[in-house]
């Protein structure tokens, strides 16, 4: 039983010395896959989920924002279930809190929503608890809760991310984004669903298409990591998930085709979609946006910078 | 008619303004694949093929090196083929031209043999017929003679590459690479067939096997243009086929597993085989060599620098 009872200790003495009364965390949105990066290409966009907890003497949670007005989010929230499984490992012990969601990030869009709930969770319980944490230990636990890493890697570190699963870990690199470019994000007024996503997807594919994609994820990342912009159009194409997930809305066509005749640098479906990512640069942006905005009068078109930074902890 | 003998007569002018009468060309050998990037990533390295080319009142063929020994060499020469394919396309004529080839790069072995004869031809070509040609028209070119662009692309332009086609053109990104770090190459003693090699390939692939090489060969891509030589080791791993290639010369199972065990930050098939890569820091690369040597006496043992010029022609 040592063991065991090792790994209890430890976090309990941490925890009394350092654990927090309060604290805000904010979480960025993600768009993963970025065309033919399936489940391994990401970056994070300057729109953030803020929460606030504190200590309190009864439980409580309330939400601005995105889900408001779902009354089901506060009984059985995913933040709070995750948030109390690692703060109940770290600290031994259930504390009651009041949780305050300020949320930004639209649900069921392909913006990273859950990974950001995911990461937010787990870094906050960490800091709630009063222990020391890497954002590779934060990462690989969020791997648990998220199998694939695309979306919950940058949500992590900020930035433009590839990245790996081996044997349960994650090997991620970042590479900072600059601000001489943007994204404009077209968010449809309905959503994907994910899991019918899935299932439209082939169960194996032919050479020539896996070399396509893997030629341009490749050239897609050395673009990223050397500033070479005009390689993204051609490195961004993908032949093995967007065209089938995207007849599910088929105006997502038209919006690529808008945004790459008005000057856009790539245009791919975000993670399993609905929304679609235009990456831009900054002088562009206004002209896109409206090109687009005029196009698909019934959807959200909105310009972001990029996050460099991933989750961060706002001290109050 | 017109676009036709416009075509022809541009090239002529500048055939008369700018031939050569001699030149010598060195082409680098390359490795490809390199793991997981399968038909798209690519070094060079500073092991090279030279060629002078001299005008002559009669067209002949020496060779010294790879090859010497093989009289059908001299009659049926690749490299003098093409060469004339471009030759005459250029500058309208057929002239006599002495060969002289000394081969450093062995044959059949994985090392990029055929894509320098390739590269090597069509640059002196244009070089000799007095047409300026970029880098991106020669490797366009040397496209049509080998259809994937993972050993031309480094013979091309030296370095780290990465690269895919599009509408038979192709697009590459490429790295200089650092002199902290060197290859060790093993040479076995007998070639493996690459058209065998290719008929082991399973035709199509599942998509956890696809996400496997996807991810790893994003990662190396951006390890290489990041220079963080830890991540080589976990991103250099393949699903797709080096397996099913080695099995045709199971030693190299050990070549492997002595490399990395002995400091190699990666060891892959080189190509198609079936000699063995292996990225090695140069402080390291005595003691990595020495393991191999000592383990496989009946293989050649040679450690090399990159390659980041790609072809160069040597005036002389």
């Amino acid at each position: 039983m040592k063991p065991n009872l090792m790994r209890i200790q430890i976090p309990c003495i941490c925890y009394q010395q350092f654990r927090r009364e309060a604290l805000k965390i904010k979480i960025p949105a993600t768009s993963a896959n970025l065309g033919p990066g399936f489940d391994c290409l990401g970056l994070a966009i300057a729109l953030y989920n803020e929460v606030t907890i504190k200590s309190s003497s009864y439980y409580s949670v309330s939400i601005k924002g995105e889900g408001e007005e779902n009354i089901k989010l506060k009984k059985n929230n995913i933040f709070v279930s995750i948030f109390y499984d690692i703060y109940q490992e770290l600290a031994g012990k259930k504390d009651p809190f009041r949780f305050e969601f300020e949320n930004r990030i639209p649900f069921s869009r392909g913006l990273g929503s859950s990974s950001a709930v995911i990461v937010g969770a787990i870094a906050s319980a960490y800091e709630m608890a009063g222990v020391k944490a890497s954002r590779e230990t934060i990462l690989n636990k969020a791997l648990i809760y998220e199998s694939h890493p695309d979306n919950i890697a940058p949500a992590v570190y900020g930035g433009f991310t590839t990245s790996l699963v081996e044997n349960n870990k994650v090997k991620t690199l970042k590479k900072e984004l600059s601000d001489e470019i943007v994204c404009v994000m077209v968010i449809p007024d309905r959503s994907m669903s994910t899991a019918y996503s899935r299932t439209q997807l082939p169960k194996s594919f032919m050479m020539k298409n896996v070399i396509y994609n893997l030629s341009r994820a490749s050239l897609l990342s050395a673009a990223f990591f050397s500033e070479n912009w005009d390689f993204l159009r051609v490195a961004s194409k993908d032949c093995m998930h967007e065209h089938r997930r995207m007849r599910q809305l088929k105006e997502l066509f038209e919006v690529r085709e808008v945004a790459l005749k008005n000057g856009a640098l790539m245009s791919t479906l975000s993670g399993s979609g609905s929304s679609f990512f235009n990456l831009v640069k900054k002088g562009e942006a206004p002209k896109v946006a409206m090109a687009l905005k005029n196009a698909f009068t019934m959807f959200r078109v909105e310009t972001f910078a990029f996050d460099n930074h991933g989750f961060e902890i706002v001290k109050s």
